[in-house]
């Protein structure tokens, strides 16, 4: 596997308006996408382009949102790193024969893009995403 | 201020010499630096360029490190969003002229690199660094 960029980094917030208004005026950053997401992962979410990378804010649409659940647990924060590979469904299937804990066997879909997630127990905590597609 | 890139994401470790090992044979990914600051952060550091982005991971060197209290306190995982910015000292004072809680008034060294951290409580629990310089 190829890792080619890290795609997207994700922050759990619990007032997802306050949050952009804030990381908009300090640090003068524009937001380049916003989508809601009701029915897969439960978020609404709006996005910063940093650079090759983007930086999102996403607070949980329901209750049983796994980002709901990180809030709870941990509070605002970082919850996920997103590292851009060129076959997703490959780079899962590599990872779970090296022995990581695949959390997704086949990849999920958005739109074009396939991605799935992996343990953090497998990478020293951090929870992360390997995405391929548009 | 002008953001131009997540310049590295900072990962805790308990033991830096298995996750190099993980990592590497994880994600194909190569160590393309090293360091050791025992003076100033207290960290032993390996680093990983993953496009125009490192994912660095550290451990610390002393009981009294930021990253042994981020241990004690969270466990393994994402510390620090650092996002490079022309000049740092600037940056750090338009935060705070904005009422962000700014930890460094003046920015630390390392070489020829400027930095300085934000308190995760003005950016949504995320500890944020800016940096300038080389």
């Amino acid at each position: 596997m190829k890792v080619e960029k890290v795609d997207h980094i994700s922050i759990a917030v619990r007032d997802l308006e306050a949050a952009v208004e804030r990381w908009q005026a300090m640090l003068g950053l524009q937001v380049a996408r916003r989508y809601r997401d009701e029915e897969g992962e439960k978020i609404n979410v709006a996005q910063f382009q940093v650079g090759e990378t983007i930086i999102e804010l996403m607070e949980p649409t329901s209750p049983d949102s796994e980002v709901q659940k990180f809030l709870d647990r941990r509070g605002e924060g970082i919850m996920l790193l997103s590292l851009r590979v060129e076959d997703c469904k490959q780079a899962l299937q590599e990872l779970q024969g090296k022995g990581a804990v695949v959390i997704d066997q086949e990849p999920r879909r958005f739109g074009e893009a396939r991605f799935g997630f992996v343990h953090p127990k497998s990478f020293n905590g951090v929870l992360l995403e390997l995405i391929s597609g548009t």
